[in-house]
C-alpha cells in the first residue's frame, strides 16, 4: 500500500503553488506558475530515479524501468492546470498519484516487467486555452499538432508561444506509441460517492460534452435618449439565451448539464446599450442522442431570439467531445482492486471530461475516481479526505501493478 | 456669428486624443490622455487671452473678463472625457463651443458687461468612477467633496489620487460662487431633431434617472458533474433580471428606458458554474412618479429571482438624479436666439444626464441640442454636421451675449 501522509504532503506543499487566499490554487496552463508546478513535478521523479521525457504539447512522462524495458508502458497520470479559483486536487491528484505508486514501489523494492509511467498532460482544464484535454486529444490523434499549438487565450497567446516561454516545448513526437494500459485518478468533482458513503467510483464511462461560442452583435448607443423600441442590444439577446441554455439543461433532466461559465460585454459601460456580447455554452450529457437534441434546441432558440432582437449572431460549436466507454478489462481491475481491499465502492459516470477520455481512444484506459467535500470542484473550496485519497492510490497501484505484470 | 470651420477643426484637433481606430474616441476619466485634451483646452484658451482657475475636482474654468468684472460670469461648459467606445462631440462639443464663442468675441472685438467663462466639468460620463456629473454635482453642493474624491474605478482607483496623478487636483474650493447663467451645447444623442429635420433642440428638461449595482452571489461548481438541481448558478439569476430589466422599460412606455451595460461574471471560465456575478441598472423617466414604479418593479423581481435561485444579492440604488426642469428665462434665450437666426427648432427633453443638470440647482440654467447622425451616441460612430454644430454655437453666443449685457 501507499504512504497517505507522503501523497497528501506533497499535494499540500504543490497546492502552495498558485495557492490562493481562501485555501484553492489559481494555476493557469502555461504561466510561470504552471512552470514552476512543472518543475516541482520534475524533480520528484528525478529524485523518486525516473528518466523524464517531454513532448511538443509540454506532456511530461517519467519513467520507472520495467525488467523487460522494451514492453509498452502502463501509464498513469492527470493535469497540474487549474481553473482560475480552482483546487488542490482537481488533476493534481491524479498526478501525484502516480508519483506517490512509483515511490511507493521504490520503498518496497518492487520490481515490474513493463515500465511504468507517471504522466502530466498539458492544459486539460481548457479554462485559458479552450478545449479542454488539448494535450491529450493531439497525443490521442483527435487533433493535430497544429491545432493544439496554436490554441490561444482571450489575449491572442498560443500555446505553442507560451510552452515555449516557460521551456516544456518538449522534443519527443506527441503520440504515437504504445501504452499497456492508461489509469487515471481523480476527486469525483460530483457529489454521488460521498451521498451514498462510497469511497471509490469505479468509472465505467465520461459523458458527452459539446462547447460552442456565440457572439450576438447588436448596436451601442445610449442608455438615455435611445429609446427602447429602436434598441439592438446584445445583452438583452444573451441574457435570454442564457436563461434558455439553463431551461434546455431542465429539460432533459436526468442527467443533462447545460452551463454558461464565460460572458464579455462590449463595451461594458454602465450608461451603454452593449453593442456585442461573447458567451460560452458547455452542454453534457451521457447519450450522444440526448446531446444531439440539446445541440438543436439551442440552435433552434438563438436563432429566433437574435432574430427577434435584430442581432447579428456569430454561433460556433467549438468542440464535440462524444461519450466514452472506459476498457471494460481496466475497469474490471480497479473494481477488482476496490474489492481486495474491502473498500466500498460503486461504479459511476464521469461528469467532467479527463485526459484519460482521450488516451482511452489509443490505449485501453479506466479511472479510478474517490469522493471530494460536499461534491464541490472548480472552487477553491475544493475538498478531499487524505484517506479516500490514499484509497484511491492503493486502487490505482494494484490495478497497475497486475496491467504491468500480466 | 461664429467660425464654423475653426469649430470643425478644433474638434478634430481634440478627436486625436485618444482617438480609435473607428474614428471614435476613448479618453476616460482621468487618464493621460484626459490630462492631454485637458492641457490642449487650457493652451488654447490661454492663446485666447483667458485666464483659467483649477478646483479640487479638477473643473477648469478659462475666463474672459467683462467691462465689469466683479459681475457674476455667464458659463458655458461640458466634458471632455469620453466612454470605452466613445465619439468626438458627446462633452467636448460643449466645451469647444464655449471656447468658440470666445474665439469669436476676440475676432470681431466684442466686450461684454459681465465675464464670460468656458468650462470643463471632470468625469461627466461616470463610465470610468460612477456615477455620471460627479464634479458638477460637487460643485452645485449635490454631493461633497469628499465623495466626489473617493469615487472608485473597478480596479479601485479613486478620482483624488487620479486627479493628482494628472495634475489636475487645483487649489480652488469646488463651488461656492454664483453664475449668472449657465449654457451647455450639445448633441442630442437621440433620433428626434434628426427624425423630425430641425436644427435645434430647446431643451425644457432632462428626464430622471436612477443607477442601481447588483451582485449575485451562488456557490461556484464543476460544469460538468454537478447535477442541474444542485447548482445556485448566479448568471442563471442575472440573465432572468436583465431580461426583466428590459421588461421593465418596455411596460412603461413611451418615454422609460432601461438598461444593463455593465456585466462582472466571476471566475468567468467555460466549465465554472458563475458563483458570483456583478452587474448594473440604469433606468430612466421624465416623470419621477413612474420611475419610482420602475425601481419598485425591479426590486420585487431581485428579490424574487434571487430568492427563486437560492441566491444571496447585493442591492443598492447608487445614484437617483430627479427630473430636472431648466429655468424658463434661459430656456427662452435659446428659443429666441434660434428664431433669430431663422433656425428650425423645437423643445425637447434631454434623455441623458449633463453637467447642465447639477448646475441647474445654483444657477440659471438651460441648455442647445443640435442633431447627430441617426440618434447615435456612446458609440464611436457618433457624428455631426458641421453646420448643425455651427448654428447651435451661433445660439450660444447669442444667449450668452443676451444673458452677459443684460
Ligand atoms: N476534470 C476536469 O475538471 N476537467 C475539465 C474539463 C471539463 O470541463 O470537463
Ligand atoms: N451626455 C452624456 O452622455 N451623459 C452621460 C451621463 C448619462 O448617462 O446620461
Amino acid at each position: 500500500t501507499v504512504n497517505q501522509q507522503r501523497l497528501w504532503d506533497s499535494l499540500m506543499q504543490m497546492g502552495e503553488i498558485g495557492g490562493t487566499e481562501k485555501g484553492g490554487v489559481c494555476r493557469l496552463a502555461l504561466t510561470d506558475l504552471d512552470k514552476q508546478g512543472r518543475d516541482l513535478f520534475v524533480r520528484w521523479c528525478k529524485e523518486a530515479g525516473c528518466s523524464i521525457r517531454i513532448d511538443k504539447m509540454g506532456n511530461i512522462f517519467a519513467r520507472r524501468a520495467g525488467t523487460d524495458d522494451s514492453l509498452p508502458p502502463v501509464v498513469m497520470g492527470s493535469h497540474l492546470d487549474t481553473q482560475p479559483t480552482g483546487g488542490k486536487f482537481d488533476g493534481i491528484y491524479g498526478v501525484l498519484s502516480g508519483l506517490e505508486v512509483i515511490r511507493s514501489l521504490n520503498d518496497q523494492g518492487i520490481e515490474t516487467r513493463a515500465p511504468i509511467e507517471a504522466s502530466v498532460w498539458t492544459n486539460e482544464e481548457g479554462s485559458r486555452f479552450p478545449p479542454a484535454m488539448v494535450a491529450s486529444g493531439v497525443f490521442a490523434g483527435v487533433f493535430d499538432l497544429e491545432y493544439g499549438l496554436s490554441r490561444a487565450d482571450l489575449d491572442g497567446k498560443t500555446m505553442g508561444e507560451e510552452l515555449a516561454r516557460i521551456g516544456y516545448a518538449g522534443p519527443d513526437d506527441v503520440g504515437g506509441r504504445p501504452f499497456k494500459a492508461f489509469f487515471e485518478a481523480h476527486i469525483e468533482q460530483g457529489p454521488i460517492l460521498e451521498d451514498e458513503d462510497k469511497q471509490i467510483g469505479v468509472v465505467t464511462d465520461a459523458q458527452g460534452q459539446r462547447w460552442y461560442e456565440i457572439t450576438l452583435t447588436g448596436q451601442e448607443s445610449h442608455a438615455g435618449p435611445t429609446p427602447m423600441t429602436r434598441r439592438r442590444d446584445a445583452l438583452v439577446g444573451a441574457a435570454r439565451l442564457i436563461d434558455a441554455v439553463n431551461r434546455i439543461g431542465m429539460d432533459n433532466q436526468p442527467n443533462a448539464c447545460a452551463t454558461v461559465g464565460l460572458v464579455q460585454v462590449f463595451p461594458n459601460s454602465r450608461n451603454v446599450i452593449p453593442g456585442q456580447v461573447f458567451f460560452t455554452v458547455d452542454f453534457r450529457h451521457p447519450d450522444a442522442d440526448v446531446l444531439s437534441g440539446m445541440d438543436q434546441a439551442l440552435r433552434e432558440l438563438a436563432d429566433r431570439v437574435s432574430g427577434e432582437l435584430g442581432l447579428e449572431m456569430k454561433f460556433e460549436q467549438i468542440w464535440y467531445s462524444p461519450p466514452v466507454p472506459f476498457d471494460t478489462a481496466c475497469v474490471n481491475s480497479v473494481r477488482q482492486a476496490a474489492e481486495s481491499f474491502g473498500y466500498s465502492h460503486r461504479d459511476i459516470v464521469s461528469g467532467a471530461g479527463h485526459d484519460a477520455c482521450y488516451i482511452s481512444r489509443v490505449a485501453p484506459t479506466s479511472m479510478v475516481f474517490v469522493p471530494c467535500e460536499n461534491g464541490i470542484s472548480h472552487n477553491e473550496a475544493e475538498n478531499a479526505k487524505a484517506e479516500d485519497l490514499a484509497a484511491g492510490c492503493n486502487v490505482l497501484l494494484q490495478a497497475v501493478l497486475e496491467r504491468a505484470n500480466d
